[in-house]
């Protein structure tokens, strides 16, 4: 099997993992569980990520590490509006 | 620069990222804010990442994952022990 496959559900799943939290701050309005810090330092973190994924030029790395910034983007201005 | 040590760099602050959360639990004591099914899904989604950087033989890849992977089961024992 093409490795970059499993890179795909990997991907899924790890992308996936976010939205139930993206779901619980948008239903009760709350974010007190969930550091702000946490999800900055991630966003740094990704993008480095994405960066690293793109000069190795591996697809599954590429597309999961923009995803997942784009859900974190999400979380932080969550975290913003609802403080 | 070697593309390896950038993604050290990434998967020092991304695993650090994790840190806070886990402190913020220890310290609590509450894990309401923090969803148990995040972490377990997560925690299957990096072991496939782990899989996968095992196979295209990554060495940031593969540390980044392992740490990520006992990490996040730190955070899975905190949030069964405080339920």
């Amino acid at each position: 099997m093409n490795i970059e496959i499993i890179g795909f559900v990997a991907g899924i799943i790890t992308t996936a993992a976010y939205l139930p939290q993206v779901y619980k701050i948008w239903k009760t309005k709350k974010t007190d569980g969930v550091s702000l810090f946490m999800y900055l330092v991630m966003f740094i973190g990704i993008s480095i990520w994405l960066y690293y994924s793109l000069i190795i030029d591996r697809p599954s790395l590429i597309v999961a590490n923009t995803i997942t910034l784009l859900i974190i983007s999400t979380i932080i201005y969550f975290k913003i509006k609802f403080k």
